[in-house]
């Protein structure tokens, strides 16, 4: 690589600098970052994130200095090479799963084992016989076997009833044949299938004596354990390159009547009698959504950290960055003004900010509700059956169950969004350089991207709230709800209609949050009677649906995080003034929320246009100004180490420039290579000393 | 490449097939996509753009079907060369400037030469005086020289002012010192620098005699016209990848006081008398926006055509795309539905494709205006002054030209804004596949994604905005405005305020506009009242401004389409069942920007709530239905070569899974290698059969 020359290397930015900016505006606030840290990671977490950091830093495979450079092939045999140490450094230190995740977390991209760590190994656990765990189980958690699951096909995503590949039980010699009717039956999106697994849980339509039993998972061998190469009949590979999550491996599969034992057929909940030939019905089939009710609680959970990490990066550089006096600066001041200052960038990154938090304790508080259901049911219920199901596949439960689901539905397609598109918001405040891999919003944002269609895509989900909604609304006008929240908001809606809201939200919390939930109300009950009494199309509501879903979401968000606040064991952990500054927080996100919504928070009669007009001019806009100073600090609390943001821009010591410099000059390859520049000539380089192309690792 | 076994071969999509979707789509709707095609191109461009796809597929550099799989390396190599081609086939077809457009659109992709053939020639030709286009420009359109335009700095994005190199005229040798004193004062995102200059036009801070006289424009030569290596104590690179457009060697560019001759200063408007060291003011400083206008106008011309190929992939393949049946199908019917015929779909794709009409004739209207403009000034004033300048430069000229330029302003931010995020949703809108590189989208967003930013920052340009509406505003409550649309519509809103409005904007489309120019208005007295009553600060007022400036500029938008519904010559070109479907399309995106920007129109006091209301649940899902048969001609009428669009969802015969498969299978290099996938093997390939990643041109 080349190297600056002298005169180069003496070169500083002109003042202030990035870092006296930023030690300013950390002597600006006296908030306790250490503190609040603790509070919403705790001390062991914050311990065990050091400690493995520091693990990862001393191995060479982990260098990030070249990632941002390096194309798909290069960045995924480095993923390959930093998957295998992984490995060998988690036998080696004998880590928890959460210790395993807190070093992929700081490494922050996928790696080519990614679903055989995860939903590989998990549904081999939980869907596997004993004697299914001897023979799988057992060798892939030792990596003697390397698996994926392949559910979604070419031409089948949310629709898992679609599904074409075929699984035909063999009366004769007790074996099903998996079979790819069509080109549309390629499983297609599979993570880890690409390149690296040889073994796959193979999602397929079960037909025994020509009748349909519906989808299946087997395991299913693809590649030789030797070799690697595809086994006979069997046609596999990578499905290209993606917008992100490149380091991925995501396949493609078919099979020509390809013949798997009995045994292969994962049977802990349903299988097949081999003497009989009679297929043998499924345990328990309301409890099969535990599972995807915890993952998107962990999105919910995960999205305040997604997106906090792009609020670090454009907080820090916002405040280094100047642009411009103030138009009413006195003319004595002649230095540009922090980018940070202007009230344009603080209402796009402020309320942000303030998302991350609420996000992070609605996670918690999702989980707190989910694990306390999973003790109760655990003490009343059978063994917790945890498959994947598919979305048409969900029933109602118990009624806090269901309501814990709908909940966590509507919750994901809200916190997944509002991460995914709140990046790209961080990403251009960043002005130009956002624009630079190096500021390390870019790829960041690519890579979440994913997450507002998997798991239950966002739109999709919407329905299977509103469902929920509506059979609540339902009920409570019959008399026979349940006790949840959600009956609780409907009934006192049915209570004060006639009476009319008067809500103050600009002057009292509880009404405040009493507004979003006036508003789910009042759109749920409008969508019943566009339902039941104007006998409109389920297809003509989708988009009632979807917004009723986003206000429930956010009803959800306020509530959690103003309970956060008002929990006793906050006011234990954390100081008094850090308690005021998250209850402007709260207040900034509650209202911008609002004023944003706006149109539906006056249909509802929640509020009168005087409000939200005050709530724009004036709430928002003071509490932006008694927020600001704080900024920093609060971005601070996230605790991100620079190794895992990766960005120039978000430097916590506001070297942002040098950092820039330094990337592109001193560690680009493309800057040792010398153009021939006229078009005439025959060469494209006059020189060439780039290393080869391929990393050494 | 890998092949495809025989019987992968032999696999068909499961029916009925994309082709036969797609043909009964087209069947479907009686609109004549190319009289369509044709009024809003003309036949001669439709015609030169089949001509010059056909010289371009004649051409091996130009095949596009490794594109998606290269990284920025040979991404960067490959664009060279074929960066060398255009301009050998431009010299060999002689053609004209918007020929060669024609072919760099097509290919869709930067290439090296970009800001060459743009920025420099233009700069060098309009600033240049005879003797200097004589020295420079002769050998520039020869490519001779290769040159780019330097003005942005690490440090310094859009206040020009800031800007820190410097060029220090030294009195005794008659040259210019040019030096950066600073790292923040190296340039920084240059088009073209990185690699390929080997001169730059750099701005500089001009020092005479210890006295600052701004920022002007020097060529300085910068690498070895033999060697292509940097000169001494220039330090020039690239800057490193970005989010997109990595076939741009955008560079980075610092000088250690490296000397130029005086005629290296471009002259024509300012100048420095060698022999009296003296400074020569600029001529006429007042004309110098007419070509910042000229590009804004282009760029929103622009909007429509490049959100329309994200409409064009998404509505294709939302036809091919079948998911879930019908909830309230009856139980008959077994088929899944076609993706686009759910309304969320329909809600996100329609109004989208609503405006990229819009935004066409929006474009179309403001071009008309600025080359009126230009002839009625050619006709009065002194020759055109066209160097492009910061936004702090620019100052009122007459009455109409000072409308134009606000409006180019206000529209080149929401029409810009507009095509980035409907591409964003336009992707998304794909489902999973959307994510996929294939789908075409996510490329063609990256690379346009610089457009809010670059030529007057979105944000930014709604400052100026805001500062002509309030100042037409001061000048109407004078009575001394002069005539203009601005100041008509805010002399309109001042005689009927206390009267009160009562526009029928779901049942007249007069009212419709009206509705938009009220709000406009409305918006504008409210922010005059902050400032000059309440004496609010600038900074205080910057999200107020920025609303006003959105709100005007979609004024603008609907009025132009509603006015080119109603030119005769519309009526002349083509059908009425056409000019009906217009007309949808124009209502379409009004209500659905009016529902979205509710708020404002209450508060307003334009429109009720019951008004908004009908719009959203009536009037807006009525037009979607009826638009709905006629999506897919209307977005073949935008005429996108599949080799343009290079999208295996939006191909214009349907065959989407076929494509996707045998890009994925067929062209995918990474399928020429076979991982070991043991975390305890020392190898991580057991094969390798790649080519050398070099690609061979």
């Amino acid at each position: 690589m080349p190297s600056n020359p002298e005169w180069v290397k003496a070169l500083k930015p002109s003042g202030p600098q990035g870092s006296e900016l930023l030690a300013q505006e950390r002597a600006k606030s006296d908030l306790n970052v250490d503190q609040l840290a603790e509070f919403m990671f705790t001390k062991e977490v914050l311990q065990r994130n050091e400690r493995i950091l520091n693990i990862l830093l001393a191995e060479p495979v982990f260098d990030k200095s070249q990632n941002y450079f390096r194309g798909r092939n290069a960045r995924i045999e480095a993923a390959l090479a930093r998957g295998k140490r992984l490995q060998q450094l988690q036998v080696q230190h004998n880590w928890s799963k959460d210790e395993f995740e807190t070093a992929n977390s700081l490494i922050s991209e996928p790696t080519p084992y990614g679903l055989h760590a995860s939903m590989f190994l998990v549904t081999l656990r939980e869907q596997g016989t004993p004697e299914q765990h001897k023979l799988f189980l057992e060798k892939a958690e030792a990596y003697k076997i390397i698996g994926c699951y392949a559910q979604t096909e070419l031409g089948h995503g949310s629709n898992v009833r679609g599904l074409e590949t075929t699984a035909t039980w063999n009366a004769d010699d007790k074996t099903f044949t998996i079979h790819s009717p069509t080109l549309t039956a390629s499983k297609w999106w599979i993570g880890s299938l690409g390149k690296t697994a040889n073994h796959a849980v193979v999602m397929a339509q079960l037909f025994i004596a020509g009748k349909n039993y519906g989808p299946h998972p087997f395991v299913v061998p693809i590649r030789d354990l030797k070799t690697h190469e595809p086994l006979p009949n069997v046609h596999v590979g990578d499905i290209g390159p993606k917008f992100g999550y490149n380091t991925m491996d995501n396949g493609f599969l078919l099979f020509k009547n390809v013949k798997i034992p009995h045994i292969n057929m994962l049977a802990r909940f349903s299988s097949i009698e081999p003497k009989t030939n009679k297929y043998v019905r499924p345990s328990n089939p309301s409890l099969i959504y535990g599972t995807l009710t915890y993952i998107r609680s962990h999105i919910v959970l995960q999205s305040g950290s997604v997106l906090a990490r792009g609020v670090t990066i454009a907080t820090r550089y916002c405040a280094v960055r100047r642009q411009f006096q103030d138009r009413d600066a006195p003319a004595t001041e002649t230095g540009e003004n922090q980018v940070l200052n202007y009230t344009m960038v603080q209402v796009r990154l402020l309320p942000l900010l303030a998302a991350t938090y609420a996000l992070h304790f609605t996670g918690r508080g999702m989980i707190a509700l989910y694990n306390q259901n999973q003790q109760r049911m655990n003490s009343t219920a059978a063994p917790e059956s945890r498959r994947a199901p598919g979305p048409e596949e969900l029933n109602a439960g118990t009624d806090l169950l269901a309501d814990l689901h709908a909940t966590s539905c509507a919750l994901k397609a809200l916190a997944s969004t509002t991460a995914a598109e709140g990046l790209e918001v961080c990403r251009r405040a960043c002005g130009g350089h956002g624009y630079s891999s190096f500021s390390g919003i870019g790829s960041w944002y690519a890579d979440y991207l994913p997450t507002v269609t998997w798991e239950g895509d966002n739109y999709m989900l919407t329905q299977q709230v509103s469902r929920y909604l509506l059979k609540s609304a339902r009920a409570v006008l019959k008399g026979n709800a349940g006790d949840n929240d959600t009956t609780r908001i409907l009934s006192e809606f049915i209570r004060r209609r006639d009476i009319g809201a008067a809500f103050d939200v600009i002057g009292n919390d509880e009404d405040l949050v009493a507004a979003f939930a006036w508003r789910v109300s009042f759109l749920t009950f409008e969508a019943l009677r566009h339902r039941d009494e104007d006998k409109q199309s389920w297809n003509s509501l989708l988009v009632d649906f979807w917004r009723l879903s986003t206000a429930h979401a956010q009803y959800m968000v306020v509530k959690n995080f103003h309970e956060a606040l008002n929990d006793p064991d906050t006011k234990k952990s954390v100081e008094p003034n850090t308690i005021t500054l998250l209850h402007k927080l709260f207040r900034l996100y509650a209202l911008n929320t609002l004023e944003k919504e706006a149109s539906e928070f006056y249909s509802s009669a929640a509020v009168t246009v005087r409000q939200i007009t005050l709530a724009r001019t004036k709430a928002v806009m003071t509490l932006l100004e008694e927020i600001r100073p704080h900024a920093l600090r609060l971005v601070d609390a996230w605790k991100f180490p620079d190794w895992q943001l990766d960005s120039s821009l978000g430097r916590y010591d506001g070297k942002v420039y040098e950092d820039m410099f330094h990337r592109a000059s001193e560690l680009n390859p493309l800057n040792s290579v010398v153009f021939d520049p006229y078009p005439d000539s025959k060469v494209l380089f006059k020189k060439d000393e780039r290393q080869n192309l391929r990393s050494k690792l």
